[in-house]
């Protein structure tokens, strides 16, 4: 049976989650899994509930808009696959993994199409059945080539950008456009090593373990907020670039496992912070 | 405040969260937080919910179980510390951990007592003011020592026993006294290396992983209702004995933490399987 | 500079790194990285060394003949990609990572023709131009499926073949064909869940955690000696399926891993146990 | 039998490990254990070898002089106990599991004293039968504190200082008395969360890991040389006191990781990063 998502967050008080299932219940919604959350620090009520059942979605959420504070954010969202643009550089790990599943119904999107900085990636994409793009940033300033990325992804109306290692800085500009809807795999555990060659600057730094971080892309560089994390040993052994190789596993992991959260509508924000229900 | 723990858990049907926040939110409980899970493959509902200020906890069950099916399971615990009897034989890894956690109320328990088959530990024991009762199984049939230690036991009415590296298997005799109350840790990921010498048993498969199990004991060895696992990276140059050094580390760990778990009252049982609302 | 990698096991003696490295000074190597170890409960000394600058190997060997012992193993390798077949049966992100490291030359082998028993992942093989042949099962005595899958894969010469979630039992038969020549990837912690279905063995026992192991595959059933292995975290909420899908990044990454040692020579048997320079 | 370990770094040439291994060949001396490590991009060569047998050190390190460049290190250590005085300020967990640690012979070393800048671990460091000083910041200038801190430490003679959980920064003056012989647990993954309050830095920037590390203190701010490191995973749930509940077993863990390294003689500096023969 089809499902939809309900994510709702408002000030916290008294008799919430009461007063949701109510509305749930009165309108004949079978609850397939429900999540609730206070942030203590904020004073903030988030809950996410997974429902079928319902036919119209408009009255719920007006029936749930009555019982609810006036400030109250609520989203339905349906549980179909997320209409998806990739950007990408050179690096085939992460983009080759994200084609591997996304090819087996892996992951709950459409890739509607990739565009590369540089032609490298062309033949794997292709390989797929997907439309790639080159769209070169050479002589380009870089406002100029930002409009035709911008062009070229509003072609497909995605409802979010992948970075699968895109190695070009966006301008707030270009983030502006799609606030909330950019998911970036960055090559360390944030905010150690934020911005370039992490790999390099964790050899010099020689820590023990390195890293990646999958976030959300906002105005600076590196500081969005967090998704996923993880990371993995590594020892005085490794140089720079062994590093790199190491950390390839962890980044398409990482982010595969962002991604998952993204698109199954797990995930809400509380300032810089992700709220997860996983 | 003080806070109570509500736990319940009954045959699915639709509607459980909300009676159940209705009731609370009509004896004027604030909820401090809220857990639901439904095991699809059994059909069945589980709930824990801390909250504050109930005065009178007959009267809120009983108004549950009037809107709760027949056969729904409801307990109410005090969020008070756990009394517990800790059994050890030599090694102190574990127990001295315990022993620190406990003397900085980092642990939700009182430890009334330390029992060893072994005289060796009375020592560190002792250090941190806590009784200790020395009982040789040495010479004594297997029902005469397990008859002395369940006296012994039994002076303390204690609620939860933690056998803290206690290396006596105990029979189902013994068990049958303290049901889902005893608490082993095991020096090996479990199902793997059940039984003596887990370390040796690890070296001999050549394992790259070992591990440590925290579980419930019941009637069988090492089979029990699993709390918590976790594991560390070894290779080719440990020994069985480097591997018993290393897992140390791992064992203290996660006993402590399925101690937690045992004491906040964030466990249900479903067959021999754990519900855990972490 | 292309190196070689010389591999040495005997028993242990007092002296044996000053001789070997007398040779290989004497020859004008340039060792790049060395590697001993004495496994102290066999009494056996485990040697591998990769250098550059030998022309005549010959005559190498015939010289660490003489100055070690009778019964030493001496192995010289060229550092050059090894010649693999793939088995697989349906599912394909294991042979799908393999094929995307393969396509960049991220593994040191190249892949000569993957067999299906089911035809479900030929499209997938041959987008990257890699001859795929369906073998079934079906309707046949194992014997006779086993020896067509010999006679194909007999006809590429390969030094390895390597299951990437083939999902049949080879006979003892079959596998003396290869003796330390095929590696498997078991969805387990070995010594756990050897066998079938292990997700849902793992489910029925309630482990908290799950993971794989790469192993060359001997006579008996997921017994042969481990070469990597990984877990990651479950809880209750995991069903047997959810485990098989956050089970399949620690396959395919175990598996690429254990590729790589033994693509690269980094590993000695030591009767059931493997003895990895990493 | 006793050991002896023998560090030996050096700008690295061929035939080094040939030489050295003669020199303790023609001494009669019986290796151990042996590794060698060559850092490609300082051209260093580093080499640790644990062996039983001579009676001359004198010679032996003579002996080595002849055969290695002008500029080789050569340390020459015996396995015994390392003198330790700890500082610690008010959390028992580290400290506490040092105690334990020390008082049943896991660690390589004999504690002669703790000094403390608040009395609140007086109790704890006595039941085990070690003095602790209590040296109170408070009212004092700087300057004036470290030196009575300095005082009591020389009146020990020490050869490293552990710094369990000691909440004040140590001047460059006070650092400068015990070059590379201070060992610090920080909470935190550095470089991330350097400095003050780890925990809350984590707990706002929404990071889904936390960790600590342990280094030797130089000059900077918790930019020391990296001995050890490990992290856990978090989620939005904890708040900055969870985080700091999670981090107490990975700081005590870490510590006594990197205190086994440093006291067994295993570490060596390449500029600012550890080489480790673990």
């Amino acid at each position: 049976m089809p499902t939809q998502i309900l994510l709702i967050d408002c000030p916290d008080e008294t008799g919430l989650v009461h007063r949701v299932t109510g509305v749930l219940f009165r309108h004949g919604c079978n609850i397939v899994s429900n999540g609730e959350f206070v942030d203590r620090e904020a004073g903030h009520f988030f809950m996410r509930t997974e429902f079928s059942g319902e036919e119209d979605a408009a009255r719920l959420v007006a029936d749930l808009r009555v019982i609810l504070p006036a400030s109250t954010t609520i989203r339905l969202a349906d549980n179909v696959p997320r209409r998806i643009v990739v950007l990408a550089t050179k690096e085939p790990h992460c983009l080759g993994d994200l084609l591997i599943r996304h090819e087996y119904g892996d992951l709950n999107c459409e890739i509607l199409a990739v565009i590369g900085n540089h032609e490298t990636l062309a033949p794997l994409v292709e390989k797929f059945g997907i439309r790639f793009h080159h769209l070169s940033h050479e002589g380009l300033p870089r406002d100029e080539h930002e409009a035709a990325v911008l062009e070229t992804i509003g072609s497909y109306s995605p409802e979010y950008l992948v970075l699968a290692k895109y190695m070009r800085v966006l301008t707030p500009a270009f983030v502006a456009h799609y606030p909330r809807r950019i998911i970036n795999i960055h090559h360390s555990f944030l905010p150690a090593f934020a911005g370039a060659a992490p790999y390099r600057q964790a050899y010099e730094r020689g820590v023990k373990i390195i890293g990646a971080t999958a976030h959300f892309v906002n105005l600076g560089l590196d500081t969005g907020p967090i998704i996923a994390q993880d990371v993995i040993a590594v020892d005085h052994s490794h140089s720079a670039a062994d590093m790199a190789r190491a950390g390839r596993d962890v980044e398409k992991t990482v982010l595969a496992r962002a991604l998952e959260l993204v698109f199954e509508e797990r995930i809400f924000l509380s300032g810089n912070r992700t709220i997860i229900f996983s």
